[in-house]
């Protein structure tokens, strides 16, 4: 399977959600990261349609945006 | 593994989520509840700290809304 790409940045309600969707999904599928420590991929986080985050990226590219931690125009500020 | 909670009330971001929740966690790890349809159901969820549908309550109890379809608020009217 493709990988899901879940990405935070490291608000408390990310770190929770992180937890959850690990044990759910399982670590070796998905790919996590932190956008407050890797700006550069707040644009292609945007592209792929996150407005927020904690977000994931299903290997089929539809986004789930889960819970609220905050908005990637934050993020970039 | 305990089984995961979904809640939805039928609605395309319902729908959507559904799909792909399924897809990520398997079909036999998810209780699918449709609130629209189960309306007895809705003071449950609200319980488990269920706001807006879709939602999925993990095994360990904690609530995941994905994306945004109703309220319960709606649901109930």
């Amino acid at each position: 399977m493709k990988k899901s790409v879940f990405y935070h940045a490291g608000c408390p309600v990310c770190v929770s959600a992180e937890h959850d969707i690990i044990s759910l999904i399982g670590k070796s599928n998905v790919e996590v990261v932190h956008l407050g420590e890797q700006k550069t991929l707040i644009d292609e986080a945007e592209q792929f349609g996150v407005s927020s985050v904690p977000a994931l990226i299903t290997p089929n590219g539809n986004v789930l945006h889960i819970n609220f931690g905050a908005s990637l125009t934050d993020l970039k500020a």
